[in-house]
């Protein structure tokens, strides 16, 4: 029996992936050992992880002038080592307040120089994105940090703002959609939600942004230190990184970032419809041009309903649709490896709950 | 085929674990989905890590005024950690530098703060460690740092200075020794050479130090994020605790740590045994009241004959046996899952490669 996972993160990956990892858990490539067992120094490894950074690579189209760094932590970390590295000396960074992620962004840089808001989608109840023209920037700012998708508030940002050197958390809808990487200093994003299991993040950054540390750092904290090692110069998490590979040679071969790009968007279409064909029933705050192709939080009509419905969705293996605890409703979170045939059951389910409420 | 790995970390793990690991990968616990798939705010999986931190309570005989965290990194991150968190103020710390990894911990030290050595086994080809009354302790000393066992040189701190407040890295004897935990502000273990995959460090520490930090960091770099959230703060490395507490339970079972105290030690004196009655043939430099009992270090007598032992090891199995890329020679390392079995191979076999030389 396999549920239908529409958790937020860890979450949903493709079960011939799982199959494999399990099949070769014990002996992996005829070594005698397992792949956790292993040498990170070893022939057998070094090409599990050179064959990772390839896929990354290939599948993002990541450009050749971008380094791709393995750190972990996960985002979270990245909060920190995102000003750590690309603040001081008089510079500030701007920050654009598009919902609880990003203001986590914005609380640890605080904790390590000189930023402020650009924008902030509070007074929307983060149901909004920036328009173009609408950002507040000062003077010698050093970076613009955005968030391309609230994982609790359900908003995307479409279009990425011009106005100064970009510096993006993509965690929730990491490669599950197309980037013109030329456009940003440096983008990061935990592994978990599209792409690997939990422990760690990949860093895409401008190579000479990622050796130009600003000031003097703890070896791990500081970007050069993984960009000169290939992300060896200490023992990384090898199992994620072993499954990231799988996962993405899977997207590479389902016709890569642009055929899951469209699938994401299917998926969400089909839910969005469903909300919105309900005469009110279910209900989406958000901006419909910004709303996420890979979180979509809705409402019922009260508290009552919502345990209900999840209580019955569970009965269909229908899971993890509860809404972020801060927030409360509904939250159907359609990450890379959840397939079509999960939002149809999801889709059908709430057409039946609406029509027997 | 299962081979003996005497690799250095990453290392072997009790296939019974192993085996446990594959047998629920695809369906953890009836939940329909894997481990590695699963919200870190289930209750499936807080049983995990709730079990996890107790087992690593209880196993290690960790005093309820010390708190123990989850933190990715390795103890890499932690050597940058340790000084942002406890040192500030005009106060330095000391460092003994004892071998190629206290000398890492040392660096880091120094880029965040005043740091000092207090003793060196430099001159010695770090083949020492300090003897009481050696340590050149200066005045506002914050805290002394010291390495349990330096994994690339064979050495290891029998005994521990009481000097001043003591931080310790203890990656590679990590819970194969009892420690009295009183003695200790703090204490990081890498989890990848005898608990874990790679992909996190242990961190036990007193809870007043934990929850002090010095200065404003970003949250992921104070231990107070930590230990105020039980290490679920953001989305922990689920897979290595998960594994983690399984290798404890082991542990447990074959009469905890003093058990295992004693098995390290036998086998080590095992192999110690068969370099000291080589006459000469195999050679260990160390000091024999500090020998390592995880990482045993020798020489043969030219690097011809080193490449012949590593070769024919290779074709009975034996593997993992070359010594660190900066010092050259063979290391058999004697982690917690290390059967005597493999020890008792790789005697026999150093006896019969000398008698054929």
């Amino acid at each position: 029996m396999r549920v239908h996972n529409f958790g937020a993160g860890p979450c949903t990956l493709p079960v011939e992936v799982l199959e494999e990892v399990r099949d070769e858990f014990l002996d992996f490539g005829g070594s005698g050992m397992s792949l956790v067992e292993m040498s990170h120094r070893s022939p057998e490894y070094d090409a599990v992880h050179t064959r990772a950074l390839e896929l990354v690579r290939r599948v993002g189209g990541i450009p050749e002038g971008h380094e791709i760094l393995f750190v972990q932590g996960g985002a979270t970390l990245q909060f920190g080592m995102v000003p750590l590295n690309l603040l001081a000396g008089g510079r500030r960074a701007g920050y654009v307040l598009s919902g609880s992620w990003a203001k986590k962004a914005y609380d640890d840089g605080a904790a390590v120089g000189e930023v402020y808001e650009a924008w902030s989608g509070a007074e929307s109840g983060f149901t909004r994105m920036p328009d173009p023209g609408e950002l507040d920037l000062l003077p010698d700012t050093r970076y613009l940090h955005v968030t391309s998708n609230e994982t609790i508030d359900g908003v995307r940002m479409v279009s990425w703002p011009d106005e100064a050197p970009l510096v993006a958390d993509m965690s929730s809808d990491f490669f599950t959609r197309r980037v013109d990487w030329d456009r940003f200093d440096l983008v990061y994003g935990g592994v978990q939600k599209n792409l690997a299991p939990a422990g760690m993040a990949v860093v895409i950054g401008r190579r000479d942004v990622l050796e130009g540390a600003v000031r003097a750092l703890p070896r791990y904290l500081d970007y050069g230190f993984h960009a000169g090692s290939r992300s060896l110069g200490n023992t990384p998490p090898m199992f994620p990184i072993h499954v990231m590979g799988k996962v993405l040679e899977r997207i590479e071969e389902q016709g890569g970032l642009e055929a899951l790009e469209a699938r994401t968007a299917a998926k969400a279409a089909a839910v969005y419809s469903a909300i919105d064909t309900s005469d009110g029933y279910y209900r989406n705050p958000v901006e419909p041009s910004v709303r996420s192709h890979v979180n979509v939080v809705f409402r019922l009509p009260d508290p009552e309903a919502e345990a209900r419905f999840l209580e019955q969705a569970a009965a269909r293996d229908l899971v993890g649709l509860k809404g972020h605890r801060s927030v409360g409703g509904i939250r159907a979170s359609l990450y890379a490896a959840l397939e079509q045939e999960s939002v149809d059951v999801l889709v059908e389910f709430m057409e039946e709950f609406r029509a027997s409420a």
